[in-house]
């Protein structure tokens, strides 16, 4: 889904408003099969009066170039995100996982190719034994050519390939989960690359949940571009590397959490992310962020202590003066290899229950 | 690994030599101890009399911020890098694949979580049956509990987990060859994040390579960014989303296949490669690269075509006029699934041998 330049020509403004913004950048193709997609998958959950939320998760992208060569990208693997997820399903909400392409996404987050690689708990059974470990495998001599690879007859039988002993405990648990949750139809994933798409499905997605009204939770843990380059800016070819030096000006991405408070979704509960890296800035900025939009939760988190330790900053009851709540693993916990994620979404639940005006 | 600032003030030139570079930024923490194990490897390789090529594969970033929240990245899958590590074992060869931290590995790559996620293809089996999809799943009913874990107790055995059968064929060709390559110990890897890690990495390696002689190649892969920012130009903090518009200013990247050439390893066997997003622009830039460095292959690709065409650039015999020859897939081969890697290999290793002096 990228963009193209649009047709007209329209005075660029330096800041955008999230109207201008809408109204100068062309949607990316696909945007309404995506959003068909999520109507049905939501007309489903609706039936069922299941609560939902729409998980937002990864970095988004300013590419540089209209033939995208190069690109200012956000850091984010998607932990927070794929991890929450995992935690919204297994409290029995459905989940629209909107992310970012090839950024982690539940279940399979566990398995990375980089750092538990699943080609290294797969064994292949032969006849009479199973062959895992390279000195048990039967193969041909390290020469030149490494790989003899098995000629098999049609009617000869491909031997088994099966999950070794020590790693199934493990994988039963995340193959289960992820079993019961294809069955029940209860996740639904989107992926955008750029700020673009990211802005375009944001806006999309949250007209389609206002339906859901006060069941609809925004869980916005994609790190968004602050900053990005008009279409009209963009130079069609990959930027020739000369003699001197690249100048990139870029303007302000629209805060769109305005529009979507004010207009888009006023019933759906709202929560929203804050990272720093200076830790002085940390509550003053999620105070600031909850004050600016009138949303309900802040979830502020420093860079470096992010997977331990979190505040929540809302109004209590809605109204009122802005609190800080402080969420934290201790030694222990984090020990057993504990997901700060699990008290996030725990305590996510019941505030939005409440919300909901659910009597606990 | 990430940079420090260097504790010296130097004035910062505004054009970076290679020279100039190394002097000025410093290298990332764990560099001796990468190095170590690639001469540990090539030891062997060595000692087995065995050819090395170095691939490099995946884009470079430039962090904005020293804590880094942003970073400009080069578009970069990995692809042609995995591809070709896996054609390269293939063909007896020793690889070192320094890669992007993420992208895609050979073996693994086969089996994207986004594309072909391997959790769809196990099947937990049951003491009667073989539980594949969902329908066949005992779950429990979908309710607001979507996961039930089962519990074992301590004596009870866990299921076995198997590769469903159809998928069965394919897996095993993959799994055998990654085996074999694990077992041969012929797959060294080494990760790079940021445009600093990739030179010094690079440097580094080459020193080592150089003993290996003729015997070594280089498969420069990899999408390394043009423009960096200097550690003394960079904020320490995340830069914050002020009122205004944010301009970056960037340096140029020193071209790094010159002191290759001339100084570091001055008997590899150099390929590079060159994309180009403007098709009237690849030849004259692939020969330009040719001429002005020196060493032995540019291979050029226009982004769009990159799959089925490339054009090798060289000095036939090493003299003389540079010549282009086009290397493409025909549309057979491209409905058959073949890899343009293999063509590409299978060319290297014959021009590589000639360059070693062994008469086919």
């Amino acid at each position: 889904m990228s963009s193209a330049i649009p047709s007209s020509a329209v005075p660029i403004p330096s800041t955008f408003s999230a109207e201008a913004y809408f109204s100068t950048q062309l949607p990316p193709p696909g945007l309404e099969a995506e959003v068909n997609g999520v109507r049905e998958f939501l007309h489903r959950q609706n039936a069922a009066g299941r609560k939902v939320v729409l998980v937002t998760s990864g970095g988004t992208t300013v590419p540089l170039e209209l033939n995208v060569v190069r690109f200012l990208d956000n850091f984010s693997a998607g932990t927070r995100g794929a991890t929450s997820a995992e935690y919204f399903l297994e409290a029995g909400y459905a989940v629209i996982f909107m992310h970012r392409q090839f950024s982690l996404q539940p279940f399979s987050r566990h398995y990375s190719h980089s750092t538990n690689p699943f080609l290294d708990f797969l064994e292949i059974e032969t006849s009479t034994s199973t062959s895992s470990s390279t000195s048990d495998f039967d193969s041909p001599s390290p020469t030149d050519s490494n790989t003899q690879l098995p000629v098999f007859e049609p009617d000869e039988e491909v031997p088994r390939i099966c999950v070794t002993a020590s790693k199934r405990a493990d994988l039963l648990r995340v193959l289960t989960a992820y079993r019961a949750v294809q069955k029940a139809g209860t996740l639904h994933t989107v992926t955008f690359v750029t700020v673009n798409e990211y802005l375009w499905l944001l806006r999309a997605i949250s007209h389609e949940l206002a339906f859901s009204g006060r069941r609809a939770m925004y869980y916005l843990a994609a790190a968004v571009s602050d900053f990005f380059l008009p279409t009209q800016k963009m130079s069609e070819h990959k930027i020739q590397s000369g003699k001197g030096s690249l100048v990139i000006e870029m303007d302000q991405v629209p805060k769109i959490l305005k529009p979507m408070v004010d207009e888009w979704t006023p019933e759906g509960f709202i929560v929203s992310f804050k990272l720093e890296t200076d830790p002085k800035l940390l509550v003053p900025k999620a105070r600031q962020a909850l004050e600016r939009y009138g949303h309900q939760v802040v979830i502020g988190n420093d860079l470096h202590r992010r997977k331990f330790e979190v505040v929540f900053v809302s109004r209590p009851g809605d109204s009122g003066d802005i609190k800080e709540s402080w969420l934290r693993l201790d030694e222990e916990e984090v020990k057993d290899g504990k997901e700060i994620e699990k008290d996030i979404i725990s305590e996510l639940v019941q505030r939005h229950l409440a919300w909901i005006g659910v009597t606990i």
